[in-house]
């Protein structure tokens, strides 16, 4: 690390936008030695609202068990806490709207509960809005504008990294407050299902939203095997086209997660048969992970990629999470209503 | 009111220990026309976790449509922001524990909700201890010492209202913190069995616990026809038992509820006969209230009571309100452990 890089890094903070790990102590403590002050993590795939509860009272577990590590982030304030007190705010998240069922009142329950972004929809159809496997996107459904709203007026993000075209440009326009995908790219760059047209880029950042970038190699191109100056050179024409100052990182990190589990994340209980989502019946398992960035002690790797791809120290500062820090501050209190 | 009451009322608080009225916008207006800044709200008899939440729903929606009237305590600084803002702070609480069904992480996530109180148990066996109806109480179970614990340590007050004799006293020597009995009155004064031994109230006091005393009709001598001067004698002797500063009020006001609800309080889903808990088969409803207390706007006349009845200013203030809220800041906070 140069000196410009340490001294870039005393003063501002780092957050990843996305990660689902198996958690444990050591990933905790490579979090710290990997400077992230904040990580939004996912705690709900297709999980029921008293499914959800249960997630979060694992999560409680491990706040009384390693209470020098990690505790729960519910404002920008804590992600700088965090950081004054070497530990890493962890931030709920879901996938995807099954946690509110039905219920638009678990809305704000789940927000009680530190919940501060949900997906409308994961790869699939869901009550709210259409996901990006879909055939058809019918845009976002009548339950889908009350929930917006009221995501709006309690402070939880509109996430719509697994949506449809279609009813994410919808989120975007109906949303009172700027949503976010949190960990995605730019479809010029890698035309997964997954990934983003420039219009869906260009109208987020028009909205003051937030893109993270995903780590995630089938959002990658070449995949696993994708160089870290391919990956920069791709941060800088986005910031481009969005603005630096509308970027972050979501790596979509998944560490040390058995096979089940990406089995779970594509089929939930929606299907008889097995899907294989972005992977393939030859490669069903979690892709490697690129070479420089293994796990959460690599995020240097990245910031001197983005320097060496001209990005400004200010831009990389954001990019690293300041960005994603003034965008809490923004979004996670409650709204005019 | 006298001068000296009116300069009472200006420096000290009201706070109510317990009700479950048929909740509306005119007892909102009726409580602070009674001065009152803070209740205890019981928000579950018999309900599962998903039921109570539920409930809370239904209160969110009335935070969000009456917020010059009430909104969400959580503390006791809720309090001192309700009297400063004219506005009542809105305390959960259970009866019963079924909202944790048998899971002890339902504890910290009822409490983030803003659950303040749970009984260990409602007239019959729980799964944590053994109430006041039941042939034999054989103490706190297993569970309920674990529970004891937990609701320590997140500061959920544990209250034995309507608890059996052991499994009380066992309660008040377990908890590490005090409890509290939020409506009942002593058994010395009307054999209720609801209504709580010397014995009991003597432990209660040396453990820094709290008695809001009971209006409801059959914790009362003569039930309905109950004098104010009764009453307010028995609270001047029961100060002399307890020391003033354990006491205050849990009228148990049920207002405006239909008789259903009393049917539904005494049977939840447990039986399949009717059960007529204090009442009986001539008369099952709800009972009819003394003619000094009909309503949240006759507390004045419980204090003017009370001073009639030899209590000093201090005294009185203390059982109109500045206990509990004493109680309130030394109990919602988290514990040592």
């Amino acid at each position: 690390m140069t000196d410009a890089s340490q001294s870039q890094r005393s003063r501002s903070h780092r957050v990843d936008g996305l990660q689902y790990a198996n958690w444990s102590e050591d990933i905790f403590r490579q979090m710290r030695e990997g400077g992230v002050d904040a990580v939004h993590v996912t705690i709900a795939y297709h999980e029921t609202f008293r499914e959800t509860v249960l997630n979060i009272e694992r999560w409680n577990r491990w706040f009384e068990q390693f209470p020098d590590l990690i505790f729960q982030g519910r404002s920008g304030d804590d992600v700088r806490l965090a950081r004054e007190t070497g530990r890493i705010a962890i931030i709920f998240g879901f996938q995807n709207p099954s946690p509110i069922e039905d219920d638009i009142g678990l809305v704000e329950i789940l927000h009680t509960l530190g919940a501060r972004f949900m997906q409308l929809s994961y790869n699939n159809q869901s009550l709210l809005a259409t996901g990006c496997y879909e055939a058809e996107d019918p845009g976002i459904t009548r339950m889908g504008r009350e929930v917006i709203r009221e995501m709006n007026r309690v402070g939880m993000v509109v996430d719509m990294s697994h949506s449809a075209e279609r009813s994410t440009l919808e989120a975007i326009e109906i949303s009172e407050r700027p949503i976010a995908i949190t960990h995605a790219n730019p479809a010029s760059w890698q035309p997964a299902l997954r990934n983003k047209s420039d219009d869906v880029l260009r109208a987020l950042a028009q909205s003051g939203g937030m893109l993270g970038f995903s780590l995630y190699p089938h959002h990658l191109k070449d995949k696993s095997n994708c160089t870290l100056q391919s990956f920069c050179e791709m941060v800088a024409r986005t910031a481009e086209l969005m603005g630096p100052e509308r970027l972050g990182t979501g790596t979509d990190l998944c560490q040390d997660q058995p096979d089940c589990v990406v089995t779970w994340m594509r089929n939930g209980r929606w299907t008889k048969t097995l899907d294989y989502g972005e992977g393939s019946k030859e490669a069903a398992g979690f892709p490697e992970m690129p070479s420089w960035f293994r796990d959460n002690r690599d995020f240097d790797a990245i910031e001197s990629g983005l320097r060496a791809a001209g990005l400004s120290d200010d831009d990389v500062a954001g990019i690293m999470g300041e960005n994603w820090l003034r965008f809490f501050d923004e979004s996670f209190g409650s709204g005019a209503g």
